[in-house]
């Protein structure tokens, strides 16, 4: 199916009827529609036929033709007439009252405590108007709060009215004090429990029991009772991962953590992550942005077979093919019943307290269920790549290099110019990445800071904000692309023209600190045992030396692709007492940022990696260490020399070097010229 | 009172009676002899004579001569006849019996979770022989097993019987499976809840109950029943800690603490900790060996008063008067009633769960109370040491510095010439220090390791191990002092004459490596907030590097004139949630061990310091950093100086310019001669 079929004009239901009759699907236009719904609150996607799959394999022109038609104009649709936050506020008041609560939570995550959430559960934002990726809205009959982290203090105050919410600190000030002041002695407090991990729910109870405060679970969720048009859950096709990029079969997978359970005398875990489900049935989809989830949760049962539960209208298929008779694809509504059936005899069964909600444990438990918390069985061998996951990263990150020179090459002509602006280059970085056909979308919004704006460290361009790449200032550029044998995420900052003299030897001095950090973390050799925690502050220290810092961690989980922050390991301040194994990938991006001026961060994907045998035989201990995945340039023009160690300049000319001969063979003419350049020793 | 008062010959107590009554002391013979059983169960310390306080102040000659005679008299007199290890374990079998028990555990530990144990509750060491300071013999009718960990495998086999106990693995070897397949279904298992924390006593219970085993706590402890001649607590001088070294009032630091439980809404705080109630009252013991601790329990007050639970014949009058009346002292019969009352109307009791026994715990709920886990309030206060405490401890350190270097002038002399050995070191070393009038003891006893023995890192010389120090070998020295004023610890790894040729070059290369870790964790500057766990990777990467490591934690807090391993910061690679404050000591020791032929550690203590203004002025963010307080010339033969940077060479040769300044004033001649040659400029 051409990705750029024309859609032409719809011509209504009856003439779309009769297409469907004559292609065999089996599909009235009412069904059609409410998929369509479905498919509209999806992301769209690099390839916007990809829906139709869902209809039929290989459908003719004219229907196909028809269906993306329908799309389009159901799509153009008013929207229902918008309510302002004061009705909706008081809409939902009137709902907690008909359930005789005292208050409520809105938070913004979903059933899977996701970073993305699709528009069917952007409850807070609905509500609010509040569109930052982490938050609270508590709601009281005479009051209301939203609690939101520091990086967002600025945002809610544009964002949502303060004659109707007080804006509160979301780790500075304790939510439970909030609630206790606000609600009366022996006071009802709701929450949705499908949107709430049960270890959330059981600190908070706690802590309210303690004030006189009863924290009540709702059946349904009061907010979507008064939510005129809340969008359809998403419906996005789900297809299998090859197992040429998967480089494992899902009945091996399976057959390992079964086994796994069965030792433990463990009947079944309940898996609510939807990408420890993609992982685990090579499967993906395109449920929410930037990440091929499908929405989902799944069983695992000690013996290797899978109940699945989704929407069915996202399997085409193939993928019903592919996942075979061990995997018994369910709908969400049967979920409940199924832990129920699950939980007979007094099984155990696992769940993970950090990412499951209290409606799952809550139902495991009340029908008979011993759950054993720890956590999800999938997170820690999905996140020990393979070595075909390895393979696909490593040609992933070759050519994901190869956009970035093709687009670096550009920027170095146009950008001393002084007409770039943040979205042109966004843009321009897109249009690079494109050119590969396993390109699948960013794996992340783009973060493109122009001067001052490279201080904010969660920085996302608008229209409203966007800012001219001014020469002599510094740009951060901070991206990411999922292909479909493996996920990118790099971050470079680039010198626009000649460093402004007056700041010039500031921001080479902050520039070249930075680099020192990344250098040393990427050249560790640690013991196995070692957790990312345990090395994070040898990509600060060379800041640290000099008094500065930055406020954010400093690597994080990558996946094959999938999503590009995963877990269980973790570089970072806080504590994580996960060892770093071979096969897992990880950024290694300290920062520094300076509020108003620039800001500097220097990213690269790295795979830990056991000793070659060469330095293993000098070991006296099983050892391991990193080896760079990201294939990009570090701008040398804002590197202080001096400030360089002899190790860490020929560790730049050896990772350049390397650079240049992975890529070279993709560029040529002035782009090969500029690499050569780009690349040279120090 | 002279502490070298000949004691003569014990005339018997009717001689003794007279001279008690001339004296005026109130005391008959019998309760004299109750008392001398009690200072023979301490140990005796720099001052033999200094129990003889409790009898009265400003004894006459001829009374303290008896007295000291009778100490001497009872110390002599033949214990009761010794029964065998089985006839031990047979006996504490039939006591089980007797009440109902599967089985029972002998911990190491006794009722404050200490370091150091009163003879009377080394009830491991009576009941298997096993003297390490970590284990667990757990006893059932049919078997019985001893739990050691890495450093005592060799050990617990020599002192052991292998027909009696099986060996098992402290960590690797759960307890709690150990003690499920020893039991019958439905079994008992018995402990006594005085020796173990609530912490451990829950877990264990769930672990235990899902299997069916029913976790039993004993009224009394059964091995007491049957150990024949235990001894009594031991009974040493409660003493005044100089408000002049102390640095603040008792009044005061009671006062802050007591407002803090206040605001919180806490009656008050139950301690268990005797270095906390010897920090918070401004008071010194002598009942365990190294630490000047008197063995106690106390409630402190929301009322800033305090509950001191001990028995009062430790306290000398002056003592009573520095207490004053805010300090009732009640004997520990005292303390379970006492606890009852203060759980009265539900009052909210904090109690730490690291250090808490269950008893406690138990008899707090019992009676009502709310208990609030959370840390010992004393140990984040007693490790930020004030002003007057860093003076203090400077000043030992001085002193200690200067001891050090006359034992290492001699030791230069000495070691080439092949006759040395462990203990004639430890011998000379102990009477550098005696030198001070305010040397109060070791601090741990001291680790010596001659070659091979270097390599144990927790090796402590006996007669039969002792080991000549052969020229060319490395030797580890590892000990520390106690002063009224500080307590030190110190290691040095010295060369004995020239290195042996055929290892040289490896131990220059690993000493290197060991010093450069040492610079890099005390030169580093770190923002406020951050842990010791963040710090620890920096005393190992030069190791690392070269695929090498050490078994043990990196830094250890240590208290003033207290405990040389205190807390609650520490640097190692076992997470700690503790941010470093100014004013902590801690260790920074990074090795390396060469099983069978060498060990090498380098440590000084340091301080956590702010920046100075200078420093200060520069970092954008408010950074700390660490000063080093220990005084020794590091072994510069044994320095690979190209594998210095030239930061690190600088970092030495400032360092040893200081130890020069500062010891040169106390030490003249030879041995200042030899100051300067150790302390010259790489």
């Amino acid at each position: 199916m051409p990705s750029d079929s024309p859609s032409g004009i719809y011509r209504g239901d009856d003439a779309l009827a009769t297409l469907l009759t004559e292609a065999g699907t089996g599909r009235s236009p009412a069904e059609i529609r409410a998929l369509v719904a479905g498919v509209l609150a999806a992301p769209e996607g690099e390839d916007p036929a990809a829906w139709l799959e869902l209809v039929g394999e290989g459908l003719p022109t004219g229907l196909a033709g028809q269906l993306q038609a329908l799309k389009a104009a159901m799509a153009a649709e008013a929207p229902p007439p918008a309510t302002g936050p004061a009705e909706r506020l008081a809409d939902l008041r009137a709902a907690l009252k008909r359930r005789d609560l005292d208050g409520f939570i809105v938070p913004r995550g979903d059933e899977h405590q996701g970073e993305y959430v699709p528009p069917r559960a952007q409850r807070l934002a609905w509500l609010t108007g509040f569109t930052g990726s982490a938050g609270n809205a508590v709601v009281t009959a005479a009051r209301a709060a939203i609690f939101v982290d520091g990086r967002y203090t600025l945002q809610v105050q544009g964002e949502v009215p303060a004659d109707l919410y007080e804006y509160k600190h979301l780790v500075e000030d304790p939510l439970t004090d909030w609630i206790v002041a606000a609600l009366p002695d022996g006071g009802r407090f709701g929450f949705d429990p499908w949107l709430h991990t049960i270890g959330w729910v059981e600190k908070t109870r706690a802590t309210l029991e303690r004030s006189g405060i009863l924290l009540v679970p709702c059946e349904d969720n009061p907010l979507d009772s008064v939510w005129r048009g809340q969008p359809p859950a998403p419906l996005a096709p789900v297809v299998p991962q090859d197992e040429a990029f998967a480089g494992d079969g899902s009945a091996d997978k399976r057959g390992r953590l079964a086994e796994d359970l069965g030792r433990k005398g463990i009947a079944a875990a309940v898996l609510t992550q939807p990408d420890s489900i993609a992982w685990l049935l090579n499967i993906r989809g395109a449920d929410v942005p930037c990440t091929p989830l499908p929405l989902s949760f799944a069983i695992l049962s000690a013996d290797a077979s899978v109940d699945l539960f989704l929407d069915g209208r996202k399997l085409a298929p193939r993928t019903r093919a592919h996942l075979g008779n061990q995997v018994r694809v369910r709908g969400v509504e049967e979920f409940g019943p199924a832990l129920d059936a699950l939980a007979r005899g007094s099984a155990r069964v696992l769940a993970d307290p950090s990412c499951t909600s209290a409606w799952i444990v809550d139902r495991l438990q009340l029908a008979g269920a011993r759950v054993e918390r720890d956590g999800d069985p999938c997170a820690l061998p999905k996140a020990c790549k393979n070595e075909a996951e390895l393979a696909g990263t490593r040609a992933a990150h070759v050519r994901d290099g190869a956009a970035l020179v093709r687009f670096l090459h550009w920027f170095s002509q146009e950008a001393p110019k002084g007409g770039l602006t943040e979205l042109a280059v966004v843009e321009k970085l897109l249009a690079c990445r494109r050119e590969s056909d396993r390109f699948r979308g960013v794996s992340f919004e783009t973060i493109a800071g122009a001067g001052p704006n490279g201080a904010i460290v969660h920085y996302r361009v608008t229209p409203e904000t966007d800012r001219r790449l001014e020469p002599g200032s510094l740009f951060l550029l901070d991206s990411g692309a999922q292909y479909l044998d493996g996920t990118t995420d790099v971050t470079r900052t680039l010198a626009v023209g000649e460093p402004d003299p007056a700041l010039a030897a500031e921001m080479r001095d902050r520039f070249t600190r930075v680099l020192k950090g990344h250098i040393a973390l990427s050249t560790a050799r640690f013991p196995r045992g070692t957790t990312g925690s345990q090395l994070d502050v040898l990509a600060r220290l060379p800041l640290w030396q000099a008094g500065l810092d930055y406020d954010h961690g400093t690597g994080h989980g990558v996946g094959s692709f999938l999503s590009v922050h995963e877990g269980p390991q973790r570089i970072s301040k806080v504590g994580n007492t996960v060892a770093l194994q071979p096969g897992m990938i990880l950024s290694d991006e300290p920062g520094y940022y300076k509020t108003g001026a620039y800001g500097i961060r220097i990213e690269n994907l790295i795979v830990v990696r056991p000793l070659d045998a060469g330095e293993a035989a000098a070991a006296e201990r099983p050892m391991l260490g990193f080896e760079p995945l990201t294939l990009v340039p570090i701008d040398r023009t804002l590197i202080e020399r001096p400030l360089l160690t002899a190790e860490e300049a020929a560790w730049l000319d050896a990772y350049h070097a390397h650079v240049r001969d992975s890529l070279a063979p993709l560029v040529d003419g002035e782009v090969g010229r500029w690499l050569a350049a780009a690349t040279a020793p120090l």
